[in-house]
């Protein structure tokens, strides 16, 4: 029930009408008696620094979701970047902090991490190859490198987008072993495609999964069918796995933390939702 | 159910904590099925002129519900002001005209006058007496201006407000017979309180009750009790009478049909409302 004294979670993107969050979070916020909104406002790219300042300039502002095709301009639009959405080269949520700075973060390679390391697969000191350095490949090497590996492969058919990622990462975690250049999925105890292959009936897979060891934990960001032929070999193989949806759905705790709420549950979040993935 | 194809109705205002609109529309969308939603957005008088052109460059924007501190700079950020707005001086609406030009209208007095006509007054022709010349009264005689009065006496305790106030309607209606400087109910078929005298214990009365022949229509704006001692004395006279909230409840199907949604009844609206008045 919106009221005078709710507060605003603003999801801001263009075009809105695939957003979703709205019916995740709403329900949510209704079944804890949690007196905050998520509302899709359908800002232009042309519109968006100026429209965002003020939007924080709003009395009941709790918070923004930021998407498509915002992400990356956020950088630019906040006086404070994390490490992760700097790393990732894009921003998923901004807030006030208390001196009242805008304050950007990246949430999507945080909830890729969060369901890895749900699903009982250590990442301290282990080693990750991620497949794609595009957006969300950089945002989960992001976090991988923050969740503390101690060695991480990147590989990007462009390889200049897969070094500019690793300079990256080293500025930030220099104690970090970096390589490019390969997307063989040997000896990772962890392997992830981030890349787009998968979507269409067509596509090659991202890596040989003749090569992954069945101790390794293997990660999917693709959302078109739930088990992807990678994924369905990395199961023929007997391999853990994590499928494209959990990484959306493992970020909404994150992103309600950032932004001061209690932290849910996944499976009470899934309970709630108006919507099935 | 906000949804990523949600319409959205901004409510700019602040404070925002005593907002009711939200728990009138938004119960009454969704018990029709009507995919929309009021939203309160505690918008500084600062910021207001940059944010409300910002807010109608939304792609899912339908309208905007106006309220303090902005009537009156609503006015000067339009594109289009309606007649009404232009005599009351403020606007309390905005929407986007299929030209794309941003037009303000004001519905305060438009309520007032659905009211009475619902309440079998008749005002073609007809003669009036407005106590109080400020925002509320300059709208409600717009408002009956627009009705169709004949003669309309305003009053204010300063005449000044008076005369101006009836020199903006003259421009706009001049075969209306306009008057000032006297509160004398007597000879009106329509009197109406829209001064703040009956928000305290101790207030004189807006005009003499003795003087009110009980065929005239006594119209009310203090909320506070919803018999005010006016409405006491002419209720005792045998007057018609309307009360302060139901020029609040009568005005929000104009402005349901203003954003161009269909019309509801104010029962309906009543009935639905998450709030009682």
């Amino acid at each position: 029930m919106i009221r005078g004294t709710t507060r605003l979670i603003a999801h801001v993107g263009y075009p809105t009408h695939t957003f979703k969050s709205p019916m995740i979070y709403n329900p949510w916020f209704q079944r804890r008696g949690i007196d905050a909104v998520v509302v899709p406002m359908g800002c232009k790219a042309e519109d968006y620094p100026q429209f965002i300042r003020l939007v924080f300039r709003l009395s009941n502002i709790q918070g923004a979701l930021i998407t498509m095709p915002h992400k990356t301009t956020t950088l630019a639009v906040a006086d404070r970047v994390s490490v992760t959405a700097r790393i990732a080269g894009a921003a998923n949520a901004l807030r006030l902090a208390e001196d009242g700075a805008l304050e950007a973060d990246m949430f999507d390679g945080e909830g890729f991490v969060r369901g890895v390391l749900g699903k009982g697969q250590a990442l301290q000191d282990r080693a990750a190859l991620v497949v794609g350095a595009g957006g969300v490949g950089s945002a989960i090497a992001a976090s991988l490198a923050r969740a503390g590996v101690a060695r991480l492969a990147l590989y990007d058919p462009n390889d200049g987008n897969a070094q500019a990622l690793a300079a990256r990462i080293a500025a930030a975690y220099p104690g970090i072993a970096l390589q490019t250049g390969s997307n063989d999925p040997e000896g990772f105890d962890l392997v992830v495609n981030a890349s787009p292959l998968g979507m269409n009936p067509d596509d090659p897979l991202p890596m040989d999964p003749e090569r992954i060891d069945p101790a390794t934990f293997v990660g999917e960001v693709v959302l078109k069918s739930e088990i992807t032929p990678l994924l369905a070999a990395a199961r023929a193989r007997g391999c853990r796995y994590q499928i494209g949806t959990d990484m959306l759905f493992e970020q909404i705790p994150a992103y309600l933390e950032y932004f001061g709420f209690p932290k849910p549950s996944v499976a009470e979040l899934r309970e709630s939702a108006a919507i099935s993935y």
